[in-house]
């Protein structure tokens, strides 16, 4: 699709529409705008906008699909696939002024909220009053829950608690035509015509621009545990995932590390976590509840199925020092391959079962086209990252060799039942894979979705699909 | 919208499609396929037919799109809001042969089975490798998995474990075009384009028939604790619902029932429950896990709530049989009910907090319009499920007066922040009230859904839009 330039006549209407103060041109402003956390790409919009309420953003998004103007919504330009950056020019719409908590609802567990609140300051508002939030990506000081609901953001805890999907009740959006809609109620259960708050989430701002969200919210557990524990053969760590659940126990976090995210981490950090020469992976696993000594029983009935697959050490936190210290490390490996090496972040998911065999294969994928990996992630989930790490690869086989390996990894993640975006979304970095998961006649119906709610395609064009 | 009656011709060509075994015309069997749980609705197909693979489902619909014949999938024909009724004759699309649990993955704690599969049959099965796949309706020991995907329906466990929306992960569909799709993968976390999976879970059999699903299972609890308490008012037994809550226990089940659900209860399950003079409503609670003295603990915090709200008498189920007895008197009151009178059943659900203004609300609008109502349902989660009793009403005030008074109902509903439906779907009896929920911009990107799936409107025509 192409999209004619802004003019100045477009520029002085926005002005006008979302006041002086809130409009940004500036080369510096523009530079920021065109970059989030995905590689090293930079697609500079024509605009930056920062509207302050929700009837701006309608009068907004009802001028621009008038002058087909394309309008890319940021959240805190934390994203790993792309979904901020406006690759065709047009509008970047910051939603950081959307950034206050309306009402935390004590009586019915429920809070309001706009989509610019970062995640971390929301949970810390609903635990002083003892109520838990569990969605928490890594990004969790620093992004937004609009980019998290826009990317279905999950994290750590989703494997006992579910992802931002599973903690929308309500989303107040306006689409591209500039109507404000609800999407559904703010209740628990709903069986009221077609679910449009679980189409509106992941779907990576193209459908519409989220403006107020109605979160559910749990009580806080009291308290957890937390184990490091090292394994000399990843698959084997790999191996122990499942049997853990197998066992009947959920823990509330299980995350799988390579041993380079740790000699990394320990660099990026400014850590010093002791490491054995023949430790190649670590499972880090969290329990939580109100109850210290059946978590206590819960981590006796882990460590003997840890010792089952051969680990070498178990690492028990004893302070909620060390605790920080471990999941600092852990939020941290992403910044710490980047800091290394220029890298792409791949985020695999399948059947959990199955993530043995998907990690002997990325590595084998990986010899044959010439690639290093780094593997992390939320191993209870299924959902394993792949950071490719260019280190001395020619430019030529990066751009031109690689995408071929990339595919493959994809193929194979297909054939174990899985998809090639857990949590971090397609946005422009994955879409040309798409074929891989959907036949044509099921990308036709995400279009045909596309095209009901933005029939002009001004909205995050050039994200999800292949030929978009 | 209008349709052409069947022909001898495509009777005879879906004869073929499906083999002449399987399709039925007979006036028992025409009857049969009218009616379900609904009221005392009857609306009959011109056909009833019996595919026995997705295959033949593809050809079927195919066929019927090209020709615009009317198809009405059916399951148990358990629903409440007459999804399953052929309002506009043509095909009933019985699925009940579709009944095989084709893969339980104890590996990965998945299952693959086929929508005619029985919802207890399933659980069943699955407990008895030490899984749990909690959604539980009130019929589950009659109704089918697909049914409870159409029209997203939850059960007293909904509470703690959610609806069935949260367990499935993948299904196989069959477009109205024919066309056989996958909507996701079988995987826990899925950030992979637009979300069809959820967005067919609830849409009634309007958007595709499914023909098999990937549910995703969780341990089994290993114990669980019951209790009936008893309360002088119904307004206090509410309010004591979002107290439990608050004091940060998750009940397995939190079921509130107003005495009539007793009375009537015993009479027509030929249960013996003592219930002094006094007594109003019900809260039964239970509690679930691995622990047993974590639970009874549990139990004792929820007890010092009870009695906060003045409850009567707290008795605790002391065996299974006698747990056993009190669940089938809750799981039997819409039949209760029924067997007493004529009624109708709006499935309300509100903030669980709103609960208590919900229900006084109800019996005023019900003095108002002159109608008695039993109240009982899943308190735990805000759904109300309120039966209006046809007692001696007279037929004119049944069919023209009582109307306004459930818009009255749903008007308040909507303005304590709740829905229409929590679990029992819009189907035919509902469609009239969407607008209160929904503006009319809200409602057009449903209908542009359903267009995106079913442009000549075929699937299950007359449901859900007010206008069908």
């Amino acid at each position: 699709m192409v999209f004619k330039k802004l003019s100045e006549q477009h520029i002085a209407r926005i002005r006008r529409i979302i006041g002086s103060d809130f409009v940004f041109s500036t080369q510096e402003e523009l530079l920021k705008a065109g970059k989030d956390e995905t590689e090293d790409f930079v697609f500079p919009p024509e605009l930056v906008v920062k509207p302050q309420n929700t009837d701006q953003v309608s009068v907004l998004m009802k001028y621009c699909n008038e002058q087909v103007i394309p309008v890319t919504p940021r959240g805190a330009g934390t994203g790993l696939s792309g979904g901020a950056l406006p690759i065709h020019g047009g509008i970047s719409l910051d939603m950081s002024l959307f950034n206050d908590i309306i009402d935390i609802d004590e009586r019915n567990l429920q809070a309001t909220v706009e989509p610019g609140v970062i995640t971390q300051v929301f949970q810390e508002a609903v635990k002083e009053k003892g109520l838990f939030y569990p969605p928490d990506p890594s990004s969790k000081g620093s992004c937004f829950l609009g980019g998290n609901l826009a990317e279905s953001a999950g994290g750590p805890r989703a494997v006992k608690y579910g992802t931002t999907k599973d903690y929308v009740l309500n989303m107040e959006v306006v689409l591209p035509s500039g109507e404000i809609i609800w999407t559904g109620a703010n209740v628990l259960k709903n069986a009221t015509g077609y679910n449009l708050t679980q189409l509106m989430v992941g779907s990576e701002g193209t459908l519409g621009i989220i403006t107020k969200v109605v979160f559910k919210l749990i009580p806080h557990p009291k308290t957890d545990l937390l184990l490091l524990v090292s394994f000399k053969s990843i698959q084997k760590a790999c191996e122990a995932v499942s049997a853990v659940f197998r066992e009947g126990i959920i823990p509330s976090a299980l995350e799988f590390m390579e041993r380079e995210c740790i000699v990394w981490g320990n660099k990026y950090n400014e850590l010093n976590f002791g490491l054995a020469d023949d430790v190649e992976g670590f499972l880090l696993i969290e329990v939580d509840g109100d109850n210290e000594d059946v978590l206590f029983k819960d981590c006796e009935r882990i460590s003997d199925v840890m010792y089952r697959f051969d680990c070498s050490d178990i690492l028990f936190a004893d302070s909620s020092k060390q605790k920080e210290k471990l999941w600092k490390m852990r939020r941290g490996v992403a910044e710490a391959v980047k800091a290394n090496s220029i890298y792409k972040e791949e985020d695999t998911v399948v059947p959990r079962a199955e993530l043995p065999e998907l990690l002997v294969g990325i590595k084998k994928i990986g010899n044959e086209f010439g690639f290093k990996s780094v593997c992390y992630g939320h191993a209870g989930d299924g959902n394993l990252h792949v950071n490719i790490v260019k280190g001395d690869m020619s430019q030529d086989d990066w751009e031109n060799k690689l995408p071929y390996g990339i595919e493959k990894i994809f193929q194979l993640v297909k054939r174990l039942g899985g998809t090639i975006s857990g949590e971090h979304g397609i946005g422009m970095v994955q879409k040309s894979f798409m074929p891989i998961m959907f036949s044509h006649q099921t990308l036709n119906l995400m279009k045909g979705i596309k095209n009901v709610f933005d029939p002009k395609g001004i909205l995050n064009p050039g994200k999800i699909f292949p030929d978009a």
